[in-house]
């Protein structure tokens, strides 16, 4: 295996996220419960309405925060006070400005992989909020590009791949979904390695289809990412389409 | 002047935007009519809120769309109703998913222009729905590369020129709005044609400091912009620090 550029997923491959959303989710069934919403149905209810405003919304705490709003007014048939709607507007704030802690071992996997790799940062989002983040986490210095993209899908790979002149076969991304940092970049020819998280919003949860799962490794955590990198590199592994 | 790279603003200088965000607040200013609040009062109020909230929400409709959620709130001291919060919701996705209508000539100067020309299409927002208004708007193809940015400050565009090894002497920009798409350009040592707009957001309306108004040319509509840039680079303009 000959891999020369590395790509690296950023929410809940180098710092936390989900969490930050299970925490407001917590915060919305607080305040449902005083209208006396069930929070087993509304769950259900608000997973519905997020997953449908992608569409309009694309992916971030924006859209999350309007997926909020509209879950709130509808599972309280319009009952929702305005000081109910303050408090959502108030914690979709708070998920903007929430300190951006990172994963363990993330400084210390980057600091070592960019010595000998270009490193590109390819994150879906609100380019506004990525930014502030990525300028928050001080792990900027490590990447030789910042890509944001609105999805990520085997074209969105192959044309950022395009654009740095680099050859599908020659590029591996590391990321914590299967299906936004695994399946796309496998699908175009790339190869990829899955660090799961201790929480991922199951959304994005796919299968891999079985013939490409040969271009598919899994490392427990960031700190054992650089020494299988090196693995790979060395060709210990026999790499390749089964 | 030797001018190469040519850069373009979207919203409003290739097509309507302005007048969206205008029939929106039109229609906020109905709902709120019926609360028993005076228009005039509110319009300051919302503009006030839509500016705060840059900060978190940064340029776009999703972030304009929980702007005027937070006023409705603000405004009726809480009274705005369940159904009053999902009529704005509903709003925000009328705005995304709004025809894309270009402005007369758009099609012919970028067509003329990129045949002589490298054109970057350089447009702040949500990623997610500006891409969908470039797909959709036909206008792709003209450009070597678009590039959607956070806010446009003189850092943005010298990051942009810097990657693309373009000097900032031979690069100028096209657009509508003094405050992004003209100052930051001058500022940094490059050109600007600035194409006033019928309407523009009162927040983008900056004055252009005296030593700079040498590199800033203003033309009336995009039917003259490719003929002017013409008379530019065969130095009928004497241009240059004043």
């Amino acid at each position: 295996m000959d891999i020369h550029w590395i790509g690296f997923d950023a929410d809940d491959t180098l710092w936390v996220n989900e969490r930050l959303y299970r925490e407001a989710r917590s915060r919305f069934d607080a305040l449902l419960a005083t209208y006396g919403v069930d929070p087993a149905g509304a769950d259900r209810r608000v997973d519905e309405i997020e997953v449908q405003n992608l569409q309009w919304f694309g992916y971030g705490v924006m859209s999350f925060g309007l997926s909020l709003i509209e879950a709130a007014v509808d599972l309280t048939q319009g009952r929702i006070s305005g000081q109910g709607i303050s408090q959502l507007i108030e914690l979709t704030k708070d998920m903007i400005t929430a300190e951006v802690e990172l994963l363990e071992g993330a400084e210390e996997a980057l600091a070592e992989l960019s010595s000998a790799h270009p490193l590109l940062l390819i994150t879906k989002g609100e380019p506004n909020h990525q930014h502030s983040k990525i300028g928050r986490s001080g792990l900027r210095k490590h990447f030789r590009q910042v890509e944001i993209v609105p999805d990520k899908t085997p074209a969105t790979y192959a044309e950022i791949l395009k654009r740095h002149a680099v050859e599908p076969a020659h590029f591996l991304m590391v990321g914590n979904s299967l299906k936004s940092d695994i399946l796309p970049v496998v699908a175009m020819g790339g190869w990829a390695i899955h660090i799961p998280s201790d929480l991922t919003w199951e959304h994005e949860v796919v299968e891999i289809p079985p013939h490409l799962r040969s271009r598919v490794f899994e490392v427990a955590a960031l700190s054992e990412l650089a020494p299988f990198i090196e693995t790979l590199k060395g060709g210990a592994l026999q790499a390749g389409p089964a």
